[in-house]
């Protein structure tokens, strides 16, 4: 088929052949099919979704658009976590050496912040010395030696995404179903895991807003995984307001070790220990959900855990000096707080918002190639359902330039709404699908 | 508004602002905009289509992009006619010295055959020594001396349609009628005309299979010539079967010449009167059309139509000759005829199979950039309706080349169906919209 008649059989509400997917999108990724044809397929897609069968052979055919990597010299059950982003979503930091204490290998693959939400690879680079950009063989070593290795995308797993994923940023096609669960599994699985728990985050600080999107993105990424014969557990969790206390790559990583020492806000440390449950279920570590709980508290109780991540930390060039002497993290110079203008309690975060702040405050990236300041943050002093009185801290803000902190404050204050009585708290883990 | 802004503007089903969809199209027009980001806005434009304000604005945008001509020197309503293009559409022909003699000035830039239908120019062509690619200055000259000039459309006007029309034709956004109708209008208009009679095909040889796209595309178009300040009438005319019994280029200056004197198959005759009438009464040469059509009928009577061709081409360098005597006129050197496989009448003919045909033969183009043979084509023997016996000759093939012959008499045979029942007549005359 050509790529006009796959354009129009699509744009007309046909179900596209497979070979014709796979076809068509390795025409697109060496150059022989033009951005414009792809953009006008993509917004079609828009309109009409793929259904199963189709999302298969177009996630099949990015994955295979580049390496596939192989673990298969790590003996276990691989399982990975993804996040669909969020605002202090320092999940993966403590999670990964959890599951990896646990006898879960973790081989992962994570992103950059762009936009309001944050990456896990600028996290752990505020970590001194740590090397995310290591070559495959290395990170197949280190899951196989240390049980878990955090890396970036290389330039040889999926590049059809890569390439495909740059076009729809700029033609109004990235907030499309189909193809953001296809961009995510097609990079996902190109990381050689057996199974992969999502964290489908909803809320006013995730990409998807409404209960029935993440729960269709998850359903569909769930589809995926089934169609490539992997197991993929779906948690959507709350990111209506910020995860845990700490925004900011470096006041993340102390509460990352804070929650493997078992001192880190209750939040945070649920949707967690859920999502690690769910990988040591899958990774074949526990039976059931209760058990996994049980050997997951049983590493933050006996330090297991920490001892993991210092492992980590150590293998990937980093000093796991600074996991025990947080003053060897990157500091900010300076702090100054944002208080409440009024008695009550804090009814509610836009949370994008924060994120944004954030951004403006050096912690995030206004642009792929903008640089960041690992340091700089906030402190939640007061999360949604709190009492503050008025004059009260209600954000500590960390800077090192002075020059974008009143914006930030503002900003920050007008995220918050307060009022006279507490909302009703709102469940972590709001479903989990399988 | 940026690019990007704009195209998920549309695609949520907002609508856009005049000046946005204008600076737009001039920033795709210069090259600012990628090819991209204008195919995913016209995919979006596919789904969520254009209301008035915006197909004005899209349209005037398209205008403005090149020269729009002045014809202003020229006294009177100058008034065109538009053929959403078919089989046998020979109407230009005949339409263009019947109104320029009942003193209707027509400015008339016409296209080339593609697909499978004929195109003004190439019939033109065929005329020994006529020229289409007249400069505007000659154009302009005239139709202010003679009353008409036909040519064809030229590098300046409307640049921006030129550069959409490649891009739509291979990223499936063709058929959309907001973007078919900004497309005609924003060439037409071009003209310098004052009015636009629109000749909206709808059968089997149309573009619009059905009454009801055929009538949305005459809306639409009349529309856009309302936010212009331009009237316009719409005619919806049959093209379930070709128009007259002549197709091909040569074949169809013969038909038209003879329309001119009164001797045309009865179909063709009464369709271009009907729309050569609309324009006089546009033009304010006649009162109503009843006035319009004694006006048309006399100045065949009296011969001044057909001497009014022959000072269009002598004004256009064809030679007038070929006017009265055929023979001077491309002739090919063999026929051959297409025979009824049965006795009965002929109930239908699968009219695009017809123009496929006629391609196949060397009547029309396969690629753009293909030659034409002026002198190859059909005279159709039988219509729908008319009876036939077993062997009787239905179609005439006129070839110079003899290799696609059994393919297109096969082509022609398959595309006739008989029966032992007459069908009803249907109108040629569909509806008339203003």
């Amino acid at each position: 088929m050509r790529p006009y008649e796959l354009i129009k059989a699509k744009r007309d509400g046909k179900r596209l052949v497979p070979e014709d997917i796979r076809a068509f999108i390795e025409a697109y990724t060496s150059g022989v099919v033009p951005d414009y044809q792809m953009s006008a397929l993509c917004m079609a897609v828009f309109f009409r979704g793929l259904d199963s069968v189709e999302l298969g052979a177009w996630t099949r055919a990015m994955l295979e658009s580049g390496e596939v990597l192989d673990l298969s010299d790590t003996p276990g059950v691989k399982v990975d976590k993804h996040s669909t982003g969020g605002v202090g979503d320092k999940v993966s930091l403590s999670l990964a050496p959890l599951a990896a204490a646990c006898g879960v290998p973790v081989p992962m693959i994570s992103g950059r912040g762009l936009g309001h939400t944050g990456g896990t690879l600028d996290k752990l680079e505020s970590i001194p010395g740590f090397k995310v950009d290591l070559p495959v063989s290395e990170y197949r070593r280190l899951v196989r030696e240390v049980g878990c290795c955090l890396i970036g995308q290389t330039a040889s797993v999926a590049p059809a995404d890569k390439k495909l994923y740059a076009l729809r940023d700029v033609t109004a096609t990235v907030d499309c179903i189909p193809l953001i669960a296809s961009s995510i599994m097609s990079k996902k699985l190109a990381e050689g895991i057996d199974a992969l728990v999502l964290d489908v985050k909803v809320g006013s600080g995730a990409f998807m807003k409404k209960v029935e999107d993440a729960r269709t993105l998850a359903r569909t990424m769930i589809g995926i995984g089934a169609e490539m014969g992997r197991k993929v557990t779906a948690l959507l969790t709350d990111m209506d307001q910020p995860l845990g206390r700490a925004v900011g790559n470096a006041l993340e990583v102390v509460e990352a070790v804070e929650m493997l020492r078992g001192r880190a806000p209750a939040d945070y440390t649920e949707v967690t220990l859920a999502l690690t449950a769910e990988m040591l279920v899958l990774g074949g570590k526990a039976s059931s959900i209760a058990e996994a709980r049980q050997k997951l508290e049983a590493s933050v109780a006996d330090g297991s855990a920490v001892r993991k991540l210092k492992e980590i930390v150590q293998a990937q060039g980093g000093d796991p000096r600074a996991i025990d002497d947080y003053a060897l993290l990157p500091q900010a110079r300076s702090t100054v707080d944002v208080v409440a203008p009024q008695d009550g309690f804090v009814t509610g975060i836009e949370t994008e918002a924060v994120g944004l702040a954030a951004v403006a405050l050096g912690a995030g990236r206004q642009r792929v190639d903008s640089r960041i300041d690992p340091a700089v943050g906030f402190t939640l002093l007061r999360k949604v359902g709190e009492p503050v009185k008025a004059g009260e801290p209600v954000v500590r803000v960390h800077y090192n330039d002075p020059a974008p902190v009143e914006e930030v404050k503002a900003r920050l204050l007008a995220a918050y709404r307060f009022g006279a009585q507490a909302p009703a708290p709102r469940p972590l883990v709001v479903e989990r699908l399988e």
